[in-house]
């Protein structure tokens, strides 16, 4: 295909949408089939290109930046390149983040000939990974000079909308083809309620709240679909006690004297458990059950007395208003509430979680995971961001009350270890102002090790505390104890960031309460490089609530 | 579902099944859904369990097991781990390599009752990555305890017949169902040729071939195939000069005075192209021409004297037959020059590549590409393994005449780079007295570096040979000379195997040809343990193979 000469290409109308959705890096590894499109983005006036190590690692990033800036946008090469990615993209559509995913693709004419070009299977068909994508991505487009500039806007108006991931296959040629800028912005999508059903979506809720106090449980989806300030509205037209489940943690200011904790079904503690499933009446916002977030689907809700703001549809005592959308919906229970003209007395929430202690005591006590934990949250400050691996420090870190300002992130529902290492890379850069603290298991650091290095490269200077307990213990507490298959390869943890390409940082190895606090200390000192500790904690020592779910976890695998 | 005890298992069926197929270790990554398995594999009389850093390495190294092996096996657990091998898989099938992919699933319980479990996206579907599978495997299966050795049977007679990969979803309850062992080997296909055909192809090759010397140009496929012997036989009927491909390299003995050396289209050596193209009579043999080993499809072959031997059937001047098997060709056309009883005299065979030079010459010269493949081609010995990463290492090497026992492995249709640093690995596992030599640059290096520590928890002692040339040269070489995409964080190479927990083993950096020199004696001498050189070389140094189809690969993608 000849292609008429032009400084504005299709690359560039791709890039100037994503800079209009807040997207101001983008990460991924460089191939031959996207290596001219990079050239836009080392080009373009204000989306910057973050290299990483590999792509399963540049997929993770991206999601941790989503997560953060609301949309976030992945580059890799055909096959080899994005099936790496997959993991990452899944995970993405699992915990409802938006992450475009742009493939370079070999040139139009080498797919209309069939050629067998590298990086396919030889066999001339170039949609397999397209088809593949289909699975975990909500929309999906393969550019051409006449589609393309329709086709990213329907896919990245659908990530938007749907706050999942999306697939663009972008050949070298049709990179490169001219086009024009955009000339509007994005066109959202209108109509996502409906007038009829929100009047008697009110009157019902009007009927149940009545005098009662309502209690709120919420959940991730209020995130992802940017109406915390709706949420929040609601608290704060009464004495609103409220809980999240471990999904949404730190969705809401956990320094309220509201905050009961997080709500596990039967692994939640018995006050934040009472709480939740008695109140008179429950408002559940953005709630999704999953068997981890459930205490495996333990969770005892009287739908008589439930009102549930999801998506684009509530229900209130079973029968479902839709169209209906959560912003609205949230607006209305918080103008029921302010209107009724009454105040629960504040005595009537309970106390919530105890802040952590300050004070480990003995210095010479050896480390382990419950005071690991609770140190580590003391020493939490405002703005931080909390990324916490699947494992031990995921459910060691969730039940501790995070400072205001605090952001959690864990995957509880996909689940991949090894996912925050990378993401806490992405997530500081979505926020430059703010400190990435990574709480990850040996086990889990090794899948992703080699994206360390990226983080001084990029100027962040985040904590990184890799628990040292010799293998995958979160596996040891579900099945296999001392089993050889749960045992990894001994690293010299210490040493792994000078070697991997990490400079000025301070590196320390903690085995006691006294030289976590000294390291503490000297990271909250030394905010403008990597502080790395490696804390040494027995093999089997498991937070409760982990211990709690392992045992779910091993029984529902006895089928 | 209720279980009846049992003490044989579908578990134990599938493992049976793999070691009568020749599988004595397992590769993978422990996760909840094949934790149960796992005690199965560690208790299998002949099959043991290799853990690896992450599912990637692990696909990999199944991948460099099963070309040597003939067959392999892989676990992950369901999503998270599976979707990040996908990219070894996908390459299996790009590279012929049979791998049998074990999915560890939730059980038949929750994929029933459509539970939002964890490794899910939470939308009840527990078949999407079975779904995305299917584009990347010959076979696949979601195990039921009515079928399950049935299915069993079926995917691993596919992956055993086609040389591609399979994939088996293993639910926790059905692996632990009660099953009965094999009682019969696995079931061989069987009318692969058909007598009619093969009359009238004997008839045809016999009018083609007359009184002209044949001449071989043999690939990957003969391999696969295992008809080297039947090939072998056809080398020895005549004076045959023979060429491969590069993707088939190794394949025959290239210290053979027939060998011609590596075709590859216009960017074969010029006697080796003129042996090739203007051949009387050329049999090719198990050919597939791709970008990479064609000089970019720039192969010229007279059909009119071209009898091609495919897997399944066979080509005479143009003229199909089929069904063929490759074994039975190859050993019809042994006969057919057998027989003619004249010999060819032997001068009328070309000389072939050089063997390397022993004397590299100034040992103060800085060391460059050339001299670096030169030098460490001539330290081969028979019985290596040598893996040569897809970029400078693969086309520096491929060249190179390999002394006889050598087997040489790349990936240059799939071309994932990282593959050989756990590929190796397999390798290595799969003939312990062969020692793997392992090429790979910085840039490839970093995607699968946690691997490392696994050779000598498994006792291996590799050569490893990193090429230290700052960043993605293969890259550079095709676009983007000094673009910052192609850079990559520098990290201290000489220490990352005692940082990472490889044991007992040498770790030189070289700069000069006696240093690189003296690094190779010292490896050969200690042949217990890792030998770790870093070979630092210029930054844009490219070997002339890789610059000649780099500068296609970038024409390619102007389209």
């Amino acid at each position: 295909m000849s292609t008429p000469a032009s400084s504005y290409t299709v690359g560039d109308y791709l890039l100037d949408r994503l800079a209009e959705l807040g997207v101001t890096e983008i990460f991924g590894v460089p191939g031959d089939f996207n290596l001219e499109f990079l050239d836009h983005v080392e080009d373009h006036a204000t989306v910057r290109w973050v290299g990483n190590a590999n792509e399963l690692n540049a997929g993770y990033a991206a999601d941790g930046y989503g997560r953060l800036r609301g949309m976030a946008a992945l580059v890799t090469t055909f096959g080899v390149g994005e099936l790496s990615a997959a993991n990452a993209i899944a995970g993405s559509y699992a915990e409802h983040v938006p992450v475009v995913h742009v493939v370079g693709a070999p040139s139009t004419d080498a797919q209309v000939a069939r050629r067998a070009v590298h990086h396919t299977l030889g066999d001339g068909d170039f949609e397999r990974f397209l088809r593949m994508s289909r699975e975990i991505t909500c929309a999906q487009a393969n550019l051409t000079p006449a589609t393309a500039t329709r086709e990213i806007d329907r896919v990245l108006s659908e990530v938007r909308e749907q706050k999942l991931p999306g697939y663009l296959l972008l050949a070298t040629d049709v990179a490169r083809f001219p086009a024009d800028p955009p000339t509007a912005p994005l066109v959202r999508y209108g109509g996502g309620t409906s007038p009829g059903a929100l009047a008697l979506f009110e009157r019902a809720a009007r009927d149940l709240v009545a005098d009662e106090q309502v209690t709120v449980l919420a959940d991730l989806l209020v995130h992802r679909l940017d109406a915390v300030p709706q949420l929040q509205a609601l608290l704060s037209a009464d004495t609103v006690p409220f809980a999240t489940l471990v999904w949404g943690k730190s969705l809401l200011d956990e320094s309220s004297p509201d905050y009961l904790g997080i709500y596990a079904g039967a692994a939640s503690e018995p006050s934040v458990r009472a709480a939740v499933e008695d109140a008179p009446v429950l408002v559940t916002a953005g709630v999704q059950f999953t068997d981890m977030v459930s205490g495996f689907f333990s969770q005892k809700l009287d739908q008589a007395r439930v009102i549930d703001v999801g998506p684009h549809q509530s229900t209130v005592a079973g029968t479902v208003y839709a169209p209906l959308d959560m912003h609205t919906a949230l607006e209305t229970l918080a103008r029921i509430v302010e209107e009724r003209g009454t105040r629960t007395p504040a005595a009537a929430s309970p106390a919530g979680p105890p802040s952590p202690a300050t004070d480990a005591g003995d210095p010479d006590r050896p480390l382990d995971q419950q005071t690991l934990w609770n140190m580590l949250a003391g020493a939490l400050t405002p703005g931080n961001i909390v990324l916490a691996d699947q494992g031990t420090s995921f459910y060691g870190m969730a039940g501790h009350r995070l400072p205001s300002g605090v952001t959690f992130i864990g995957q509880p529902l996909w689940a991949s270890i090894g996912y925050t290492l990378p993401a806490a890379l992405g997530a500081g850069l979505s926020d430059r102002d703010r400190r990435p603290v990574l709480l990850i298991g040996d086990g889990a650091a090794q899948l992703t090790i080699q994206e360390l290095g990226t983080f001084s490269r990029e100027g962040l200077a985040p904590v990184v505390v890799v628990v040292d307990n010799d293998g995958y213990t979160v596996e040891r507490a579900i099945h296999g104890e001392n089993a050889r298959y749960n045992d990894i390869v001994r690293w010299k943890w210490e040493n792994v960031p000078d070697t991997l390409g990490v400079e000025g940082h301070i590196s320390r190895t903690v085995r006691t309460v006294g030289e976590l606090a000294d390291a503490l200390a000297e990271s909250a000192a030394h905010t403008d490089a990597m502080a790395y500790i490696t804390a040494v904690v027995p093999k089997m020592d498991v937070p409760p609530l982990l211990s709690d779910l392992a045992r779910s976890a091993s029984e529902a695998n006895r089928g």
